[in-house]
């Protein structure tokens, strides 16, 4: 039976559209038989169909804050010019996700790959659509981002994956592990057979701490930048701002991200050969790691970009660590526009 | 009851040996009435009895690891030169701590100046030292280096504190905090009245799990220099290696040393005024994070290191994050000799 959560609500995160695009099968042997996926759409398709955006969503995160914090008038993402596509990914919550399915703790395992091939099929049957002017996300939207332009090149015009990586890294499948282990060794979620959100607040609260530990970076705490977003203590932050975020979340649904996330892996297209993958890639590549991020640093981003043919290292300088992407830092998010409207104006 | 222990023996960390310094009243309020120190000493104390060098221990550690991965004839400390005494710090299973108590739940809260206070009390009333060559010490050993250096400003000649701060950060207040968690919220934990360790064996493994993730550095990982210390596969790592090590260790022991850990800072001599404080050393002194800790980060160090009178900054280049420490590249331990010699020949 789905759970009530009244977190994934039109109110909160609207206005989305849920769309079904039908049976997907997935690449761990499941099926959804019904899969459908939220959908928040600005500004308006051209006539020769080439100004569509694709912005998939990262872990815990729905089409919301990318539009309020990435998309506007002036903006790089302007749906003034472009069409820009946000898909929330398979199991945050608003897609479906194992909270709103029939029996949540059966959800099946689905990978990076199920959701950019669902993405895929979204954007091609349904909005007719054979080439995306820019693929781009952040953490797990970065994963999703690399996926699309090793599976898709000839359809990836440009490709900005933002503070993720196209291979998970060892170090980062057991910091997830560490997450993980917060949210199931709570009591109350009882193997994922919990009521509620509220029953396994505890284990939400630990994982939350974790968040703020590697999320953020030792320096954004020294300069004081939780004071500056009204926490006058760690402790206050930590309590209010980071436990109040996850808290209301579905611990499966950020159970079904996490498994996803760590196992991002471009490579299984090319048999472990992650060299092989990227010189797939056709896109236009600004890879844009954060530079005091520890889920992913700027060292194994750029082991990646240079197996990307033609591809420009652009890392985005922030203390924010890897929550910059919450863009509470706006010189960091002046970066990334700057490098969006570099990439979109790249002749592809 | 004391909790039967067979890790903490002369078998495994020995030779040291078991010194009652009396009773030790606390800053917390509490009191040990016999307060045990386990001491190591390797070379002997000159006529003049200025040759002393001092050695406090890291959370987890005891002198065993120390004497092993840092003393030795040809090594800065060389017992062919110096007096090295190495003391167990209050709470790690071989001094006075939990698990060795009658009430190993009612152990009182022990300070950093707590274990220096009875470290104080060993080597001017037990050994009749009025100076120290040096106090050097990595980790928590760098908080009693600082504290040392603070407290007995005249005493302490030269001070070496590696991979540690004077104040701890409300980052690595709040990291420390998740390993706590980990264990406490282990059912078989039982609120500190468990039989053994065994029975705290998932806590002290998801404790494991974090130090791993932390304690080491992603380029660690991607290097695979794990592969270098035997173990094929990260999870082989992750499980032999470092739950390894701490599963023996009794909890109580590590959450002793992990509130001490949280609250280390020398600014509580100056009112809070960290600067104050730090002026207030005379040894002549070099501040050495490790560059890839996670813990300690260099830019915290650098920041404390800018108020000690004539001291010097000299970060030892590692890829092996705070476990560093521990002596497995060679190269950091070159840079720590070499970094401890010039600091021994100094004119003081």
């Amino acid at each position: 039976m789905a759970i009530d959560n009244p977190y994934y609500s039109q109110e909160n995160h609207g206005p989305y559209e849920l769309i079904d695009i039908g049976r997907l099968e997935l690449e761990e042997g499941g099926v959804l038989e019904r899969c459908k996926l939220a959908v928040a759409m600005h500004g308006k398709l051209n006539a020769a169909k080439d100004n569509a955006i694709l912005v998939p969503t990262w872990y815990s995160g729905t089409n919301k804050l990318l539009e309020q914090v990435y998309t506007g008038k002036g903006r790089a993402l302007d749906p003034d010019r472009y069409c820009i596509i946000i898909v929330n990914q398979i199991g945050n919550g608003l897609s479906t996700s194992p909270h709103n399915s029939d029996d949540p703790v059966a959800f099946p395992k689905v990978r990076i790959g199920d959701d950019v091939r669902a993405q895929h099929k979204l954007l091609t049957e349904r909005f007719g659509l054979s080439s995306l002017a820019l693929v781009v996300g952040g953490s797990m939207g970065a994963q999703q981002t690399y996926e699309w332009a090793v599976r898709y090149p000839d359809m990836v015009k440009r490709a900005a994956p933002i503070a993720g990586t196209a291979k998970n890294t060892e170090h980062d499948f057991l910091f997830t592990e560490t997450l993980v282990d917060a949210i199931t060794t709570d009591p109350g979620f009882k193997a994922g057979r919990y009521a509620s959100s509220a029953e396994v607040a505890d284990g939400l609260g630990r994982h939350a701490k974790m968040w703020t530990v590697m999320g953020w970076s030792t320096e954004f705490f020294k300069e004081g930048r939780h004071k500056l977003l009204g926490f006058e203590t760690m402790q206050l932050f930590v309590d209010n701002f980071m436990k109040g975020y996850f808290a209301p979340m579905d611990p499966n649904d950020l159970l079904a991200m996490a498994w996803k996330w760590q196992r991002g892996d471009v490579s299984r297209h090319t048999g472990g050969d992650l060299r092989a993958a990227l010189q797939r890639i056709k896109a236009k590549t600004f890879v844009m790691p954060i530079t005091s991020d520890m889920f992913f640093p700027p060292s194994d981003c750029r082991n990646e970009w240079r197996f990307i043919p033609d591809a420009e290292f652009r890392p985005i300088e922030s203390i924010d660590g890897h929550l910059a992407l919450f863009g509470v830092d706006p010189n960091a998010l002046a970066q990334i526009d700057r490098n969006l409207n570099d990439l979109l104006a790249a002749k592809v």
